[in-house]
């Protein structure tokens, strides 16, 4: 594989996207860091996921940040009184922003990755935002994504003088669900290591109706492949 | 006192800074929620600082959030390795940047007061930040908050649609040490429950020689004003 001696933040959820950007940055050279949050959300299953996948990607790091978005609640994955809603018929950017939307989940996130990027001398961040197969969260677009990096480059002291500016990469905004697990499975992604469901089981085992679960689905239908994943039912 | 019928969230750190800004803010009519973190940091006095300011203010709500920046150390406030710098003559915005900053801490910390402003309702966020005498940390300066100002409006479900925006509020940014104390005190202030020092002993009695100590105590001799709280040496 190519190096480029450079250290990359990878945003690792458990899920396909991230699992995929990883295998992204990894495949260009860098030394991947990736960086994991737990944030007492209800599919805490994807975290075992992240750590799966971080291991069989054999990478140079993986922090795991406890963080307590529940504190403020005002999200169906955050809130358990707050229903995950199932076979949404309003999916996609079209459609209203679904209470599965955690408020300002990708910023906290985000802010996160900056501060262990400055920490270990790293100038890249990768996030598996996706803005075509989505489900109209407003900081998947790339609009958001460029207004953070510019301020990101004001934010942090090693900035300062100019020589060296942080970028966001996201490499698959503007893949399909399919054009992801396509790019995924030629660089090796164990897609049976990742997870996506916002409504699992106690066993973890996928709801297979969540937003989360009909775009994975689809995804891999359009893909002409099977989802290596169980779903509740034996679907 | 005048109400705005609005919803202010208030970033408060236990020092004279922010419990200024909280003054400012309650005195055009805010209804004040106030958010804290606690970041195991040295000087986890402050915290103490910030539940007895919240406490005098009658504010709406104080919310606390654990968050470990020490995960990530990197600053001599958040890793014991790492000494705080004493006597220190190169100090303010034209000097280097020390080794106290902490990585990301206002993109992190205001991200966390974008997600509470989302959840309760709020567009208007304050911060105590000062380009003026402070410690030349890139995250205080005018170019950072704009630039956080309008990513937060493309991070968040509540601006779609265009009909509200966030706005981020620095009340105290273009005022010097003593024009901060001053204001704070004809609103009513009580300086003797803020707490500055980053070096404070076992006792929280704050040292008088960190950079935060002589610009605090550099700010109340030119106000005219002698510091209410204690010093190491009963200075």
């Amino acid at each position: 594989m190519q190096k480029n001696n450079k250290k990359a933040v990878i945003l690792l959820s458990g899920g396909l996207d991230s699992a995929t950007t990883l295998a992204i940055a990894s495949a260009v050279g860098y030394e991947c860091h990736a960086i994991s949050f737990s944030y007492h959300q209800r599919h805490c299953v994807e975290i075992k996921s992240a750590i799966a996948i971080a291991s069989a990607a054999n990478i140079a790091r993986h922090k795991m940040i406890d963080i307590d978005l529940a504190a403020f609640g005002g999200s169906a994955l955050t809130d358990d009184s707050i229903a995950v809603p199932m076979d949404n018929p309003d999916i996609g950017p079209a459609g209203a922003i679904p209470i599965t939307y955690v408020p300002a989940r990708n910023t906290i996130f985000l802010s996160y990755a900056l501060a262990f990027a400055e920490v270990i001398g790293s100038f890249d961040i990768f996030i598996g935002v996706n803005a075509t197969d989505y489900s109209g969260y407003p900081d998947c677009r790339p609009e958001y994504i460029d207004a953070f990096e510019k301020m990101a480059n004001l934010a942090t002291a090693s900035t300062i003088g100019g020589e060296r500016r942080f970028t966001i990469h996201t490499p698959i905004i503007e893949l399909s669900k399919a054009e992801i697990i396509r790019k995924g499975t030629s660089l090796g992604v164990n897609y049976s290591l990742t997870h996506s469901c916002y409504n699992p089981d106690d066993d973890g085992i996928a709801c297979g109706h969540c937003d989360s679960c009909r775009l994975r689905l689809k995804g891999f239908a359009v893909a002409g492949m099977t989802d290596p994943i169980k779903y509740q039912g034996g679907k």
